[in-house]
């Protein structure tokens, strides 16, 4: 999935992202036609699809987040897969933002039914189908070891959180934890400076991170075992970045959460790759700013542009 | 919540709680009718019901995990959603594990679409409609103050994780952390003995969601803002009862993980209350050991037994 992604960057010429979470505040008030949650599933399929068919040229991905999909229940889960089939019909790499973490089975259980395989009576189908997924590792290693797995069997991809683009992320993420010999080792051997022997929470799960993305390189280098690290904390990804050489990295809080392209040049390595940005409110809403709600998808367009041509002369910059 | 959680504890007599998990290889093969999906998801939906009629009347919660339903897509959720209405009309109070966890509004999203309303062109309604959540902590309060305003408004619960019940939990939740004045203060008066000023992940989390739970207590000194402690920890699980004296526990790890009644009693206050106990596969499963396959309700309901007559002894032992 590391080579596929790069391919699609390679292809696009930049490594943009859509975030495609659809609310019924925002959404233009001409797509809702009936008061029903199926009719809202509806509105966000017809918006989805309007924004695919404005932005698949330009970008690499999209990234639905399910918590505004699932929200709706089965209709509403339905409007994401009917979203996650139609961006793969137009050629995009599909990101999940789910966040999903749990244990043994049931971790395995979200790895199967968002990444691999499911089974029924006597076969096995793909259910949600996404191409790469967000993860959660507050639960240990053993709730992301499944999904690493799955990985490896379906050419997929997992972005565990390492330090996410919240204001309040530091809250556990960045308290200072007490090192074990190896660890100390592993952490100074990338140029991490310690404060004394202990490093922050991010960092340790990033080493962790690195171990499983070691495991399974792709032939330019880099693993589908990637990261969340938000483009609000340039500081962070630059050691990040030292610790996990080989994860590509999944870039949120472009944008409508205040990180700027000159802050997540940090993300990317000195090859100009290893990272993807998100933006999502910034562009499916842009038409509150640009456009009349009618002309959403192209206000959306004129926003992924905006948002490529910033990104790209940052990373020229560099 | 809390006041009705505990009246249905006391209507029941017990604080047992069956979890609803279920997976194509565990199930009766006689549920599976057809190959699709959809056939998957029918089978779920008797096989929930059947065991939900045949122990509605010994206990007062089931716990859904919404893994196993999602796997499977809209379908799946759909017949998550059914298992809960079903559940509902039988009387039971519905947990469901699905461990959200993200920051403003997604989390936001997920409060409202699992535990409050959502929005519809003109109206507001309840979608998937749980009792009580749980909740992933990694990203922040930021994250979790969405969940405890919409409990707050809607009498609704969640369980926010602190010590998980799998072997690797340990691997960041029991991490030594360096504490600031207030919290060393804080944690000193709970009586929980320090290391060198520092202390554990998971005593720290459990610090922040005593400070929700205190925002929100009902008549009887229980809030609904709880806590996730694996019965396979006895020894932390005496050190968080301190911390959250007014949180009532969900405790996982009974049987097929290993927990026992006896280690288990840790999570309890003296007064008999502030825990509920789950088994998922020791129940649902129990006809691999006691019955046949057709008789799977049967065998979950003497599996229930057994675990109610374990658990109360414990109790009484304490």
């Amino acid at each position: 999935m590391a080579d596929k992604l790069l391919k699609k960057i390679d292809e696009k010429n930049n490594p943009c992202v859509v975030g495609l979470d659809p609310v019924i505040e925002k959404i233009p008030k001409h797509l809702l036609i009936g008061n029903s949650i199926i009719d809202v599933a509806n509105a966000f399929r017809e918006f989805n699809f309007s924004i695919i068919d404005s932005v698949y040229d330009l970008v690499p991905c999209v990234k639905p987040q399910i918590a505004f999909y699932e929200k709706y229940g089965s209709a509403g889960l339905q409007a994401f897969k009917d979203t996650v089939d139609y961006a793969h019909s137009k050629g995009l790499i599909v990101i999940e933002d789910g966040k999903r973490g749990d244990i043994s089975t049931t971790a395995q259980a979200y790895a199967d039914g968002h990444l691999g395989v499911v089974k029924t009576k006597e076969s096995k189908q793909c259910s949600l189908g996404v191409d790469l997924l967000t993860v959660n590792p507050y639960l240990g290693s053993d709730g992301l070891t499944p999904f690493v797995n799955v990985c490896k069997e379906h050419e997929k991809g997992v972005f565990i959180l390492a330090k996410t683009s919240n204001p309040g992320s530091g809250e556990w993420q960045d308290r200072l934890i007490d090192l074990n010999k190896e660890e100390q080792g592993e952490l100074i051997s990338a140029g991490i400076a310690l404060e004394n022997k202990r490093t922050t929470l991010y960092n340790l799960v990033a080493l962790r991170i690195n171990k499983y993305a070691q495991e399974c390189k792709g032939t330019r280098g880099y693993s589908p075992i990637g990261a969340v690290v938000g483009a609000t904390f340039p500081h962070q990804a630059k050691s990040l970045r030292k610790i996990m050489p080989n994860s590509i990295f999944l870039v949120p809080g472009y944008g409508a959460q205040g990180g700027t392209a000159k802050e997540l040049v940090n993300c990317f390595n000195a090859d100009g790759y290893g990272a993807v940005v998100n933006s999502s409110r910034g562009i499916i809403y842009a038409y509150e700013k640009l456009e009349t709600p009618k002309n959403f998808a192209d206000a959306a367009r004129k926003a992924t542009e905006l948002m490529i041509a910033d990104v790209c002369t940052a990373l020229k910059e560099k």
